[in-house]
């Protein structure tokens, strides 16, 4: 219930640091049968992992993710999943100056007023490092909804967003940004490379989009999709806002403009005319995408010196000299789309439980 | 762990429907010895209440609360504090209609898909009179955290928002909106009256400030502080978006401008230079102002017909004769007030169990 | 995942003290479309409902369950369903001098030490009463399980125990003892009336067993079926001890005795020619009869004074003047019945998630 | 919430199966700041080893526990602990006939019953091999309860017990049976001995103490701490029944004789004439020891065949080849004593969490 697992039925937990010997999930809960094998998993961390492309991180990880148990002869047993990712490219110098002060935005001085220490080494586990145990998870979650399509994609960087005329969904995987409009990922390279050179950092949106799922997941009131959902993406680090459907544009709308009227469709169920409620409404899945939206704040390491204070209390000066992605949230399209699918393979377990 | 219950150590439960008999919470895990009684509950559930101006629904429900259990000689026994509230008011003839085909934007059509079949009168328990139910599980939250100060106010009805320079505090219990800017105030009457007599809806947007909370709140990696506010705060009805800090704005931001920079500030805490965070970094309380902003779409009950299908999937046509707000968002104020201090009493608990 | 509930997918929480205003139950998760009115809890509540015989305690409760929510048209919704019991014949000057000195084998000093102070009224929240709201929680749980016929017993009162092979079931419910050996209850008559007519008290020993438990019910490794049926009957009040199948009869067998040897039967499923294990393996059922055997300590109120200490720690004597029964396991029975429906219908639904 | 975790803030999750590549476990919430090496976890590790005695199984495995992280600088983080202990004496050529045919006993035909098909591997996931995570679990959780001594002991096997009158705590550890009574630990060796050269095996009880458990510890109703040591026990492999205290014995006690009386002890603390309820009333901890007995049946499996069926459910005969403990039990003390020591520390913190 408490601290580092997250679903109901359908349940991982992670562990590991940024700088430690290793990190993983266990997921259980998985229902049996299910053909899994690492190379099942890896395209998942391959999309995520840092050191690509000049846009992320350097830092070489390769990312293996190796499958200790709860599989048999090539089949989910049932019993627990522990994924097991090596830690290669730890340089725990980068992070000396670290120890002793601050770094405003990151999570150093909150863990330490918690904890009364930390793992400094990278951020420790409040480190982005850790979403590579949720993809590997999240790789399992997306075999138990296989009737589920899951597509993330870059909206906009650093407040340059897409045209929507121009999305292209093939575009996506062709460009380094996860970006669905050619005009715009072009842009954006300037733009990232300006913030990489100079030091600084970006911000970006997230929206992810599942198609096929079914009417009626969802488990309110306080397991609804969309505040599991919600739940999910915030944990991510560096999120600071989520949306479902229209989001706070529906909060600008009239109750005619947002109402996404239905005509008799097939099998006797609704052809929905739009989609503002980002295919959830009583925080129960209705048959049309779900749509989630999450913005990522710019990476919080930049080069420019900031105002900060030591471990004393005392005035100090600190600019992070370690590698890191010049707009974390272009990596986070993956890790939305892992959530996403834990989300819902959990819903799905959770549905099945209840209503059969 | 399941559906209608929240939190992790002090947790409730809500139970409950529109037209139902009565609703009511559980609240379980309360610390023993805190002074408790119906009088310290029921001004939060008098704010909630609807009936009280011309803007919300005219639906009269006195909302008096009945402590059950869980209190002795004034003061809670650890054991769980039940709270009951009797429906007065319900009009079930309004609904005849809904039993029949689906709102367009409301659950119909998602319970009847999930369930087989719903308690359509009022939206049964997809109605927002379930928030009442947590306003009072609210009121027994705030006698955990008595070092926090929370106030909820509305920020912008159909688009129309507070400037910010006018922000009032002593301003928001004057007026019906819980609005902050006298101004606005002013215009959201003609506003709401305009969407009122036309049988339409607006949506809003409300903002949540907690102040007081100490540095350490907050339970990483997946019961994170702002991932459990985006829970608590997406699990009310009709919304659509939750924003910590910034929100969708610090996506817009370099580094720099989004750096919180720090100087030493009293008993070697920081003074924080600004609040681009939301008073959360690494999931974990900063000490600064906990800040939390949440988009309402529109009521979903207008009196323009829509199309839309019935339960046997043809065609037709509804309109909503039933008493509703035409702003939910507004009476989303107190509800938002509630599932914050809500969640700040789990973490608080939840921080004493692990740290001490 | 605290204290007050139990159950993960179909999951309880009760509430109430000994001599509060009422006592109840918060069932959720229950499956949507079953047949339910309170007449279909009423009878095992009677079963319960003390002051039937003069071997139990002469506290007059109807104890009438009203349904107060998920509920509709005669059908659950799927939402949570809200069960209501008042309390009617509180005597709470019984009581007065238990406010001052703690009751030897009760939980007064207990609840003391923990909380600070306690609702000593009846042993407030630690009485037995609150079981009448597990026995109306488990007359749910039968609704889920319809394949499964759940029967109790008292084995044995006093250490007198029955004869197994006057074993007729058709006697448990003949006598006031749920005794299925005529003989032993005629002994126990005079037995318990003579507990009875000295202020002394007896303990005694249930059995349970559920029969038409599919093999596959369990959830490995911690939420294993005999794993959830001793939280579940250790958590009854006066519980001291709980068996599955042979229990500790068990550890004195050899390997071959002990095993449950297996021949071909119906459907290939096996016919096993013993059930020593109790109907569970590896923590799974293996549709052989489910087994469970509750030891309940005397009942802890007695008219003989005894020796212990006030609430200042200084040196007094007690004896309990209250109503009481003279044998708290009798009335054991429905409510073992009541956890193991509990635990059985959360068995069912979690298998169902996870295996479909 | 589900399967393969226990607790409810101190929690842990065990992965693993008896011939994968390793198992091991996640232990979440421990408080940070407690030194923590490998070095203080593998003397417990090395108590339930394998093949020290002859009266073990003779699989050789070094159980040399990895700590992956949680831990910097030689202290707890307040992040997940994950502890990593290889196999490296799988012989998995022994149970090719396992995967055929079900052994009596085992969890063979349940696991197969619920998915489908199994690890047929030494048992798999129900192997007792899982137990190592456990205990290495358990000594993160005995780092939490410094203020405890928890020591177990086998107080019978085959039937044979201990003569209470030669207890003697600093014989556990001088014989391979952590038999307290000399003269049993002579008779014991002769009994196993020739269940080992017969092929046979015995049952065993396990008595476990807890001292220095301060009064107040538990959390009722569904939390207490008698429940928890209930569900924690009976979750070991072979276990088939759970006692607290005087346990089913208390159910042929008269109530004047299961009194525990009190008299004035120090700082106001009671000082208890007898221990009957085994330190727990209501589900609390009195501050007397904590005392709980657990029956182990005896190893299924044995080189007498067994008739049985097999996958396709015809008759089949079968007998174990593989190398097994004559007495499981034996090697079960430091496992109960792992559980205790997990569920002491769990509800120490919650405690804390609710009662400061």
């Amino acid at each position: 219930m408490s601290f580092n697992s997250f679903g109901r039925v359908f349940r991982f937990t992670t562990w590991g640091e940024s700088h430690g010997l290793a990190l993983g999930a266990v997921v259980d809960g998985c229902p049996p049968g299910l053909t899994l094998s690492e190379a099942d998993l890896q395209p998942f961390l391959d999309k995520r992992r840092p050191g690509q492309s000049r846009f992320t991180t350097q830092r070489q990880e390769p990312d293996q993710v190796r499958i200790l148990s709860g599989v048999f002869e090539g089949r989910t047993t049932g019993t627990p999943i522990a994924l097991h990712i090596d830690n290669v490219d730890q340089r725990s110098k980068d992070y000396s100056e670290v120890a002793k002060a601050y770094r405003p935005g990151h999570a150093d001085y909150a863990y330490d007023a918690k904890y009364g220490f930390r793992d400094y080494r990278g951020g420790g586990r409040s480190s982005a490092r850790e979403t590579a145990a949720r993809v590997a998870a999240g790789g399992v979650a997306r075999l138990v909804i296989p009737e589920v399509r899951i597509r993330a994609w870059v909206e906009a960087i650093g407040g340059d967003a897409i045209d929507p005329a121009n999305f292209d969904a093939d575009e996506i995987d062709r460009n380094p940004f996860f970006c669905p409009d050619a005009a715009a990922a072009s842009r954006w390279e300037a733009l990232v490379d300006g913030a990489r050179k100079s030091g600084s950092s970006l911000g970006a949106v997230i929206a992810c989009e599942a198609t096929g799922v079914p009417a009626g997941w969802g488990a309110p009131l306080y397991a609804k999709l969309d505040s599991e959902l919600a739940a999910a993406c915030m944990s991510i680090n560096a999120v600071k806002g989520v949306e479902i459907g229209d989001g706070f544009a529906a909060a600008a709308l009239s109750g005619e403009q947002n109402a996404d009227a239905m005509r008799p469709g097939e099998d006797g169920r609704p052809r929905f005319l739009a989609n503002h409620a980002g295919g959830i409404a009583g925080g129960i899945s209705t048959g049309q995408p779900v749509l989630v939206r999450v913005a990522f704040k710019p990476t919080s390491s930049i080069l420019t010196p900031v105002e900060t204070i030591d471990r004393a209390g005392d005035a100090a000066e600190i600019f992070t000299k370690g590698r890191h992605d010049p707009c974390v949230g272009i990596r986070g399209a993956p890790v939305v789309e892992a959530m996403m699918a834990l989300v819902l393979a959990d819903q799905k377990l959770l549905h099945r439980a209840q209503c059969g």
